[in-house]
């Protein structure tokens, strides 16, 4: 193993402002409702090993509201919907702690809003992601619709002989450039075009420093859940620019044979990793070298 | 000269649906008014061979509304300001003719509609526009711009830390592709974006069509006047396709040395180009050839 490997730690990596804030109310809920079951609906933020913990202090991670019977919920950072919202605030035993990131909660009100002045409403995101099943149960069915690229738009909207109004936004995690490009591909249709920039500044400031690092070092480590977009993400990115890029969960995932005949190190984290689980991955990587 | 001398013109040419609106106007009002003098506030169109057609029907250029005193005063089609609109209304012995075109009026009407929801409005635009000028006095002078390129948008709106709202739109004449690359620019803003294509079709299908023939024809003429925006615009881009490209207001501008070699001239007109001065060149290219 080589004995001068040099680790670069991103200033932005890990926890961004509504993850932190997500997790403090889950952490701070045991001793706020001492005498009540804690739950959370799905998983609060997209880590296995924060889940995990919240586990062992008695938040428990719920999947289904039929799951729930009385106690605390906690809604997870990144939203639900608005009917699952609406049942669990109807609900006469539950007492309910929306954790959802304000960022994302801005969007959904956009999207209410938007729709309800008559907008078509498009959000630019993955259609599976459950941030964006939250955003787009704001909108009205027949007006809303989500995007993943340019080509996504329906060959309608360039044709109407009308001029449009249309309201775009963002899933918070999304990329600035592709943002643009639909934005771009939406600006020649006679109307409105409203663009909303809902894209979180900690989002596209992570891969910028990311991709820096990326380029002055010669192995690129991504840490966070594989259930994170923008974890996931911050990796396509990197790997882009530095081919010796991985992406880790726990510090037990590194495989020392990565690392042969490298000098430079470069660590960043999605939005979701919490600097403990950076720590221990520094705290193998000294080991290694 | 040459004997083959081919002439193609641009089904686009000539009069828009703003203009041709505006000129019926004045064509009707001696008839309707028949005891009153009447006048425009400013050239009605920017075609110097119209006005003069126009005055010499009694319809009367006056450059200041102190030059009023009673009658009849037609607005012209790219619209005058609010105060002066205002002052028109207000005076006891005018009646007023709204001749803007309806393009330029729902442009204008959305100056206002941001401006007093609180938008920095930006219009992109020829400063010194008649049109612009109009749109302008409809804002307020504290947070509306007018911008001509990318470069002249403040380098504050980049660094506000707070989401601003900023509101778009274009002068009715402006291209397609500088309004797309301005708001691109201003689409990494945090905060909100509303763009409003205020372009006139007839402006870039007329642009589109002409470039069309550039590309096709040995030769371009283009028929308009020399205060006229659009004109000078179309003018500009045929000469970036065809360097042979010229730029004439009547068949007397035309020179024989500019067909020689020629076998395929071009023909298109600005927006306030009337019908009987593209016959009059068409004509005179019948002679020549």
């Amino acid at each position: 193993m080589n004995k001068k490997l040099q680790v670069k730690v991103a200033k932005t990596a890990g926890f961004c402002f509504g993850v932190k804030r997500a997790v403090n109310l889950a952490n701070e809920a045991p001793e706020k409702y001492p005498q009540q079951q804690i739950h959370t609906l799905g998983p609060i933020i997209h880590n296995p090993q924060v889940v995990n913990r919240l586990n062992k202090m008695g938040v428990k991670q719920v999947d289904r509201i039929s799951e729930l019977e009385q106690g605390v919920v906690i809604i997870r950072s990144h939203g639900i919907t608005r009917q699952l919202t609406q049942k669990l605030e109807q609900h006469p035993d539950l007492t309910v702690t929306d954790a959802t990131c304000p960022f994302v909660r801005r969007a959904q009100k956009i999207v209410a809003e938007m729709s309800e002045a008559g907008y078509q409403v498009l959000i630019f995101g993955e259609p599976d992601h459950p941030e964006v099943a939250g955003l787009i149960s704001y909108g009205d069915p027949q007006r809303t619709l989500v995007i993943s690229k340019p080509a996504d738009i329906p060959a309608g909207f360039f044709t109407k002989p009308k001029p449009s109004r249309i309201a775009l936004l963002a899933q918070t995690t999304q990329s600035q450039q592709l943002y643009n490009e639909i934005a771009l591909s939406l600006l020649a249709i006679k109307g409105e075009l409203r663009c909303f920039n809902t894209i979180c500044t900690a989002t596209s400031d992570r891969q910028s420093e990311a991709l820096e690092l990326a380029k002055s070092c010669d192995c690129m480590i991504i840490i966070g859940g594989r259930n994170s977009a923008n974890t996931n993400r911050l990796h396509e990115l990197c790997k882009e620019r530095q081919r010796a890029s991985y992406h880790i969960e726990t510090a037990e995932d590194l495989q020392s044979e990565w690392f042969i005949d490298k000098q430079t190190i470069g660590i960043s984290a999605g939005a979701s990793t919490p600097k403990w689980l950076i720590d221990e991955v520094l705290k193998s990587l000294q080991n290694l070298s």
